[in-house]
């Protein structure tokens, strides 16, 4: 058993509304600190695989194929096993 | 300059609809080893703050206060310095 964390970010050049959003909601709130907000998403995946490179490889298709839009995102991933 | 990586994920307690659909659409395309997916969301925050502990404080704060929703969310993060 293995536990892939992938991390799914909009690509720098790519504008995010949202985390614009949650930026002029923290100002609103008195972090005037804040310079700029990126909202992403994190997705925890367990795969009944015994092998780590199969692991790798399946996560990174998936990643690929649905999880990812890669138009406009990048992605990134650890494995951990026994998790 | 600092960066706050902050991930935040449903608590274990708290169901993931979201998660259970992706789950069924990696089944659906063959990927038949996965045995949960979870679902949460990651943020990037920028802060014009010179010192690592305030800006640990007010990241703090901002979790509490806007980003997470502490009834069904657990948050975490880390802080870069220059980022």
């Amino acid at each position: 058993m293995y536990k892939a964390t992938i991390t799914i970010r909009l690509k720098t050049s790519v504008l995010d509304p949202q985390g614009n959003a949650v930026k002029g909601s923290l100002h609103s709130l008195g972090y005037g600190e804040v310079r700029d907000v990126r909202i992403g998403k994190t997705m925890e995946v367990w795969l009944d695989t015994p092998d780590a490179g199969e692991a790798e490889g399946r996560v990174e298709a998936m990643c690929r194929e649905l999880l990812a839009n890669p138009v406009i995102e990048e992605y990134e991933f650890r494995l951990e096993k026994g998790a």
